[in-house]
């Protein structure tokens, strides 16, 4: 008798958890690498080992005990991956796949000479390389870390040499290094989402709209609403980017609308908060078709099964936990609104929860979202349902 | 600041398994007792005690870290359960209403005494009960355990004295009490589920059709097919007998339609078998309305999210263990067809998991839900994804 292979996720945050809800009922056993024990995932799972990503000892002997390697997230040391593919470790995505999402000069290379849209670039030696970039393309500009950034940042639009100058200083004193892009003057942001086994079989979910404040996604609805050229072209570019990048699993491409142009903007080789509505909304989810695709087993139906969707995050806005919070969210999601809690504690601006609504018009559903995740984070103070 | 009620579960498996999957997006804290570390549920949860829910010592021991305690099934000492209460601890449902699933003497006569329809009853002291029950009534006669029964079975259908003289012997030998029922030539077996807060909310399923064989379902159809004065009694009395026991969480309510009159079969006062089809197919399932109601929460929809919803039963037919057969499944399944495996070993007609197919017209579904219950339970051998 066969078995189903064992999946191992480096990381344990919420998309590590949201794995582990679509894989219990297919029976997939997973091992969890985890920072610590209070990580999302780790509370929820029993079989947790605590290491880091960053460290090839601790990826080594995690890896030891599964046939299959996923991820959570991108900060992962490719070398330790690169040795478990050389010993015949099914890791995926693969070290060269997961490159493009943890390196933004490689991948605006590799996508540039594959002849797919992406802004001019530029790398960054040093402060001359921004302002004869600027000279050519005008400011603003864009400056980007090539790799993790810095204080949880790693985008900046500079206006002008004295802020490119500043800028530079502070990275090189950070070891940080840049690259520089076009500034693109956004009218919409897209995200393409497919799921995709090693033969090159994929699963393509709806374009959807995903809507930033601040440089963080609050809200994303599905289908876009576009012309149907942009619409088939976002779809085309999405299909595109995975065969190029060779990726195993899921991936998401962001995708910026702008002059009627696409451009692609970064791309996630993994489940992704762009995703999050598949959940309920689809025939399978981003999550379970990420484990199927991993597993090289037949994928799930990617189809909506409402008209609209929409997830809105729910953002930590101080300490308070979302937790008691509940009872009010669901009083107010009732009908067709369904609360995602992560277990994190809060801080400002962490995603610590979303929620996702189905309905028939667009309007009236990102209303009902946006209310209900409005009355989740609101509420925490005045709960109900607290112990006797 | 509030916290989340913690949830104890007295039981581990598919049922807790299902209400833990339901509890990890809402962030509910569980802990749950099992019998062993390989039970269901426990298998996939971190928060495991060890013990019997047959002893007071243990379920007193194991509430103490508790807010609410409710269960995955009814085999449960009901004096803990009455001491816990007496102490102010929330146990859902209540001793009094799981009375009515434990004990179906005490059921029938709660039932009759509230003037809801019921078969013909009588306790059994000796074999003369049975023979003047027939004689009034004719024969076959049905028999019953008043509680848990032996060897797995607790239902007979008597076709004589001799029949019945051999299974009151058998019987006392056992130390088991019976009762003796009208024998209803049965055209349908409906359900119908609620769940249902202490102040009397509810909210109420579809009222589904069960499909039998050998006495064990194999098949829930959604909606059920009867004429519409029959379905709207069907809720009518779910309505009735969930405020009759007074039980908080969900109950399920098995009814025969026989000669155009509906009766009660039995009764289970937590998430069911029958239910199982809400996970997919409702604006919340009958695990998730379970975990809000025994925490009076406000419930989530119960409606229908597709025109029909088919459940199969996935039945062991031999010692081969699911694993493995989950590929070949998925082929069958895609798409609209949701496999959930339980993550118990399998022995001929055990329950180790379920399909559910969403579809618009009932017998394409219910095909294509039945095909890949047999394809998942005939692929065990010749699955694909075995790990290298």
């Amino acid at each position: 008798m066969t078995r189903t292979p064992t999946v191992g996720i480096v990381g344990a945050g919420q998309l590590a958890r949201m794995m582990i809800e679509a894989a219990t009922p297919l029976d997939i056993p997973v091992r969890l690498l985890a920072a610590g024990p209070e990580d999302g995932a780790a509370k929820i799972w029993p079989h947790v080992e605590i290491g880091s990503p960053k460290s090839v000892e601790d990826l080594l002997r995690f890896a030891e005990g599964c046939d299959v390697i996923t991820f959570d997230h991108e900060l992962v040391n490719l070398e330790a991956l690169r040795q478990l593919e050389a010993d015949g470790k099914r890791v995926y995505p693969s070290s060269n796949a997961l490159l493009h999402a943890q390196d933004k000069l490689h991948q605006r290379r590799a996508f540039s000479a594959a002849g797919l849209p992406v802004p001019e670039f530029r790398e960054v030696a040093g402060l001359d390389d921004i302002t004869s970039f600027a000279g050519e393309h005008g400011w603003p500009v864009v400056a980007k870390a090539q790799r993790d950034g810095y204080d949880g940042r790693g985008v900046w639009v500079l206006e002008s040499r004295d802020e490119a100058a500043a800028l530079v200083e502070e990275a090189e004193s950070n070891g940080v290094a840049l690259l520089v892009e076009q500034f693109v003057p956004i009218e919409k942001e897209l995200a393409g989402l497919i799921a995709r086994r090693r033969g090159g079989e994929y699963a393509l979910y709806p374009i959807v709209e995903t809507v930033q404040q601040g440089g963080i996604c609050v809200e994303v609805v599905a289908p876009v609403d576009v012309p149907e050229p942009i619409r088939a072209q976002a779809e085309e570019l999405t299909v595109a980017v995975a065969e190029a990048t060779g990726v195993v699993g899921n991936m998401a491409l962001e995708l910026f609308l702008a002059g009627g142009e696409l451009s692609v903007n970064e791309i996630a080789t993994r489940p992704h908060n762009s995703g999050h509505f598949s959940i309920e909304a689809c025939g399978a989810s981003q999550f379970e078709n990420h484990m199927r695709a991993i597993l090289d087993w037949p994928l799930g139906d990617p189809g909506l099964r409402a008209p609209v969707a929409v997830m809105a995050n729910l953002l930590g806005r101080g300490d308070d936990d979302l937790d008691g919070g509940v009872p009010a969210a669901l009083a107010a999601a009732s009908p067709g609104v369904h609360p995602h809690l992560y277990g994190k504690s809060s801080r400002a601006g962490r995603k610590i929860g979303h929620v996702t609504a189905l309905g028939e018009d667009r309007e009236e559903t990102r209303a009902r979202a946006n209310a209900a995740a409005e009355t989740l984070m609101a509420a925490t103070a005045a709960a109900r349902g607290a112990p006797a």
